[in-house]
């Protein structure tokens, strides 16, 4: 196999055998093939795409890469959720406890903030001591007591997958969906888990814009992870604007507390309990959806969800109490700014990547993977489109370290909301169901 | 500059300004920019092209990169040929003292065997003694006494297009046409010249194997030296069989001595005087072609070209006399083994490439860049498409080091000849002759 040949083939339209795919990972994992050919191979796939089969043999090439926990002595299904990421989607703190609550086992593997976008691990590392790098042995232990762990990839699972996302992001390869799909399911299916289910994020403020890359992205993760034996669903979700009122890590801790109260914006316990109603089927421990969103629902009425939440920061080494009294316990700004309605009006977009981009500038993101990131710092965003405002109505508050930072801030947000006289055409919240038999459009909820 | 923007942009269909290939090459050449990022990028230019503008600045960027010859004291025009290779190719061994003794300066610069074509210094080194790695001072003083010097690349001409080349090589990416125009001309361009000629081979053998391609690359290189006050010409050349009749290092040497001494097969007599004729043309030392090709014809026929062969090889570390007894000095094959025909018929094809590979089994060709050569083995070609030949006619002679390697090349070239009833269509020995002014087919000489 001559690693040229084989890119060559692929530049010219052909397609590798799975065999072929898995010796390219494998040498490339181990450094035998160099950087610059992997590179070449993925721009050549960003023009030419994968075949089926392909994804396939790249997906298992990359989870055999490295461990993958066994989990079947639990005793119970296994769920986990991905999203694509965007600005204020605070779902995965509040959808694990609230589905390890309803007694699905849930390993939840996240990332961190990269760009416009946030991080889960960002926003549970806001909570003071709350540790996202367990060994794997401990967050099975974890596991078994709680029924619940939310960490980041560990250099154990797909190391191959790891080497292979990081020369994307350097070479502009990154949006071709295939090696997305086989990065995310490699790391997925490294869980050992009964299903899977997928938050496509689609809008501005997502990775994909287009409704047809976020389908096709859905059904590639739906196939490789059904051909695996767990079972997978993805819902479309909007991430036109941003997601909920908050977005910066302190605060959307503080606003997954009031959701899983059963509180919190509409929006985002409405994406929450929609997921959840597709962990709690995937999982098979509920007979339909009616069954399983009232079952979801219960769990945060009960306050089974924060106490599950409660637990879990204390196992993995957050402060007791927090979810009684979070102010005490996570970092404030000391600086608040509010940016009000100069005339009254509709709302006609807010921009989540102008706010993601603000956040960044406050210091609460991160530009490249090493940059730190201050807790305290985001924005509030007060208004989603489609709301009628009045001028002096407040539209964003900004959350800054400084005066400085604010005033940045402040002028990068001038573009985030725009006004007009009349709404703008309503976007489904939730706008697709994605199985393996097919895509259901769903009619019901909008954002405006 | 963000390196991922500037890929980004290019794989989007865009178009980097001059300066930006300026920064980019510079960096990249400095090695302060990744073989893998200019890996992708090259792969995104082989699917999205590049401007005009693009080419010019890439180019500029790669000649600016390393020394430059300064040769107006020599008081003559000065006058390369470019080649984009092939098998039997023995052109630049003639061409260079031949248009050198009708009184234009030859700062030929040439590269080595690569795949199934040859190299021009692999042939000059299998005279012994040869040296093609002279410093430029040394190469420049020896144009200055003798008009005539025949040097490989060295490190210090175009350094940024060495180290693409190399990577291209490596990554699938070498069938790009801005980036072989480029790094073509950002090497001619260093050697200050008059005028280029450009010999671009087309066909089974060749590097490009369809017309328009070749014609793009004619146009593309032609434009880039005209740009720089180079007067560039084009001959479109067929590759599609063997040029001449001995192809391997130490018979392509003699070979050449033997049209230098005016004899020799008639296509690569042919295609030499046609080169030569361009060549004393863009000197402007001769009134039209006829009086060129005259010029060029007085030059082998009245021994000039030979003598002025003979003294270069001297010059250049080479044993004198060898243009009057050449088998004394080469190196020759102890083992000889004829492919005859087993059946009467008209030759259809004989396939470049296999010839080529053959030539590598036997030891005298490179699969990568570092293997070592043996300059006796080789294969002699004795029939050319549209030849009659008899059951019993030799086809093929096999210039071997060992039986063994014999037996190895044989089986191979079982496939090199095929015969036929009728004769195959013509093709045109020149086809085309591309200027700055335009495309002109040559309806004259055909290979049959």
């Amino acid at each position: 196999m001559r690693v040229t040949d084989l890119i060559e083939r692929k530049r010219d339209g052909g397609a590798l055998t799975r065999d072929e795919w898995t010796a390219l990972m494998r040498y490339y994992a181990a450094g035998d093939i160099p950087d610059y050919q992997m590179a070449a191979m993925a721009m050549a796939v960003y023009f030419r795409g994968m075949e089926d089969a392909e994804i396939e043999g790249l997906t298992a090439a990359m989870l055999e890469s490295g461990e993958r926990l066994s989990l079947g002595h639990l005793g119970r299904p296994r769920v986990d959720k991905h999203s694509t990421g965007g600005v204020g989607d605070k779902v995965s703190l509040v959808l694990a406890p609230l589905v390890a609550a309803c007694g699905v086992a849930v390993p939840m593997m996240s990332g961190r903030a990269l760009g416009h976008t946030g991080g889960t691990l960002d926003k549970l590392e806001a909570i003071p001591g709350f540790r996202t790098d367990l060994s794997l042995d401990r967050a099975v232990a974890q596991l078994e007591r709680l029924g619940c762990v939310l960490i980041g990839q560990t250099d154990a699972i797909a190391p191959a997958d790891r080497r292979l996302y990081a020369l994307r992001g350097a070479t502009a390869t990154v949006p071709a969906i295939p090696l997305i799909a086989a990065s995310i399911m490699s790391k997925k299916l490294a869980e050992d888990l009964t299903g899977l289910v997928l938050d496509v994020t689609t809008g501005a403020g997502a990775f994909m814009t287009r409704l047809e890359d976020s389908l096709a992205l859905a059904r590639t993760m739906i196939a490789l992870g059904e051909r695996r034996g767990c079972r997978t669903v993805a819902l479309l979700t909007d991430m036109d604007a941003p997601l909920g009122v908050a977005c910066g890590n302190a605060v959307e801790v503080e606003e997954s507390i009031a959701l899983l109260r059963g509180g919190g914006p509409d929006d985002v316990r409405e994406v929450t309990l929609a997921l959840a109603t597709e962990m709690l089927l995937v999982a098979g421990v509920a007979a339909d959806a009616a069954a399983a969103r009232a079952r979801a629902v219960r769990a945060l009425t009960s306050g089974d969800a924060l106490e599950m939440f409660g637990r879990i920061v204390v196992a993995q080494g957050g402060p007791v109490g927090l979810v009684d009294a979070p102010a005490a316990h996570l970092a404030a700004a000391p600086v608040r700014r509010v940016i009000a309605a100069d005339r009254d009006g509709f709302i006609q977009r807010v921009e989540p990547r102008v706010v993601g981009s603000a956040i960044i500038t406050l210091g609460g993101g991160r530009s490249r993977t090493t940059d730190a990131v201050d807790p305290a710092v985001g924005v509030l965003v007060h208004v989603r489109p489609g709301a009628r405002v009045a001028a002096g109505d407040p539209l964003l508050t900004i959350l800054a370290r400084s005066e400085a930072g604010a005033a940045a801030a402040a002028s990068e947000l001038a573009v985030a909301v725009s006004l007009a006289e009349a709404p703008p055409p309503a976007r489904a919240l939730i706008s697709h169901r994605v199985t393996a038999a097919g895509v259901e459009e769903l009619p019901g909820t909008v954002t405006h």
